[in-house]
């Protein structure tokens, strides 16, 4: 079986629980909402990452459903609050949340998908002890994300950003969830301290390397694939590590004109592509693509400690497939 | 020592707590935000109701301190929250979050100290399996909620809301929370099924009344007691009991002028007595204040199952104080 069968599988598993828990959505307005992102598809990728986690210590995978689900849910809680905080319009090909029902019921019901998340925690079956350490990783791990957030929105509005900062951010936004999905994992199988911090590494590294590639792929994309402009990042003059990089090693004159296009509104086509160009001089998208890399080899090294198996190979290819994707 | 001191004690050993968790302020501009709204004062009547509940069953209060103080932190995430979709511009006499920092941070410093929540209650010095059980509590009480404020803002959009619906809305929006604190406080004092129960409904009842109240007191209130002006619910066109109650016994043309008053925009003071002689005449101010006294002592009766003590006579204490409170 290939990685895409491999998620597929337990894809469906999340898929049909989750159907399950907001069946109450008929019943009450708020579940209505709340229901709309985690209903719009996904790969279901943390909830997969925490079931192979578990899977690779010779534990049931489904041990590891609830806690999945609840990464799953916290993951659809910071897409509805991030989409507000940025105002943005269209999510996986339709209008928004805030953007269907407004800012106060969309802020509500995200709201709603964070304590239902702590509640499908709750039913973990593992001892009670393991509830309380999952308890602790997963809303440390929320800590971290609004950190990263706050991060975010203070770079939103500056140009003059450390790569090392940025990473940070990135880290904290994006892969401190992957994080917490493979150490969850990991405990639940009831793994020592050093297994959970190793499978705790490899997420961490492949998450950093997931969002590199992520606005890499905004940049050299295919329109079709990715399934929105290319160089749609610089026309909201998203702060990326290419841009970060390239406002670095640009004459003044070169970095002036680049602000100058992520800063405009509206940017012709010409205008992204000429970004494109300025980045491409510096070496800043080869750099960002290699740095990618990078991680993702360091993520892979961490797995050391798992028996050779086809989990272990399951957790090789999903870092292949986070650097070698095409959307 | 009278229930204030009482109060006061506790409140004491919970902002100590809460000041030790914020140290970390210092360190990350999301943490600056979040001890906003915590710092700046409230009586910590939720995490009181947790220690009372817990030492009325001759458990130490201490042990109750970490689940006090997620619910403190769960009931400030949602005044940050609900001061977003209000768009209110004050509290507790300083700017609100929002209005200091923009709708983003403050979403997301919500958002921050919900998660905050639950990793301090990841701490109560509990076994692992009442750790789940208050897990469960808390998120599902935080569900209710957030029905409650989906309720609430449907609610701002018509007159047309039934008593029951209304009282069911405030049971969430403001009960569910005291519930969550008794219930809770029981829960650490390892006290069986009947006993959670019992107390959960003394503080569901006493919580009712704790609403109505609140909303009465504007209306009948001291100003410099208060600290807002009488009638600013009206100004605001605040759906409360009162208003509810008197435009389903008020004939056809007094109802319109009523509701004319709460939808128009900066109201008159004579239009403000206006509406509350309109209310007056229906006697809907009295019912409100008769079924909040109503509550009270249903509230006051369930707490027949706690030993003669101290703790029982504040726990009776607390609801006189809710009732017969002036600000």
């Amino acid at each position: 079986m290939g990685l895409m069968e491999e998620i597929d599988d337990r894809k469906q598993v999340i898929e049909k629980r989750m159907e399950e828990i907001f069946a109450k959505k008929n019943q009450h307005p708020l579940w209505e909402y709340m229901a709309y992102y985690p209903e719009s598809g996904g790969k279901k990728l943390r909830p997969f990452l925490a079931m192979i986690s578990t899977g690779s210590f010779g534990e049931l995978e489904s041990k590891a459903v609830p806690y999945g689900i609840a990464l799953e849910l916290v993951h659809n809680f910071t897409l509805v609050h991030d989409d507000i905080m940025d105002q943005d319009e269209m999510r996986r090909g339709r209008p928004t949340l805030h953007r269907k029902i407004g800012d106060p019921n969309a802020i509500n019901a995200g709201d709603g998908l964070f304590a239902l998340s702590f509640n499908i925690l709750s039913q973990t079956e593992v001892e009670g002890e393991k509830v309380r350490t999952l308890l602790e990783e997963l809303s440390s791990s929320i800590l971290k994300i609004a950190e990263g957030q706050e991060e975010d929105l203070r770079f939103e509005k500056t140009f003059q950003i450390e790569e090392e900062d940025f990473i940070e951010m990135i880290e904290k936004k994006t892969a401190y969830l992957f994080r917490a999905a493979t150490r969850g994992g990991t405990i639940i199988a009831d793994r020592n301290k050093k297994e959970i911090e190793k499978m705790g590494e490899y997420a961490r590294k492949m998450g950093i390397a997931f969002q590199i590639q992520d606005d890499y792929l905004d940049l050299v994309g295919d329109e079709d694939k990715i399934g929105k402009d290319v160089g749609s990042d610089i026309s909201e003059g998203k702060r990326t590590l290419m841009v970060i990089k390239a406002l670095s090693e640009l004459p003044d004159r070169k970095k002036d004109r680049l602000i100058e296009i992520l800063e405009g509104e509206n940017n012709a086509k010409d205008e992204i592509k000429e970004a494109i160009n300025l980045m491409k001089d510096t070496g800043s998208i080869e750099y960002s693509k290699s740095l990618a890399k990078q991680y993702a080899e360091e993520a892979k090294s961490e797995l050391d400690i798992i028996p050779k198996s086809k989990y272990r190979i399951i957790l090789e290819d999903i870092v292949d497939f986070v650097i070698s994707r095409e959307k």
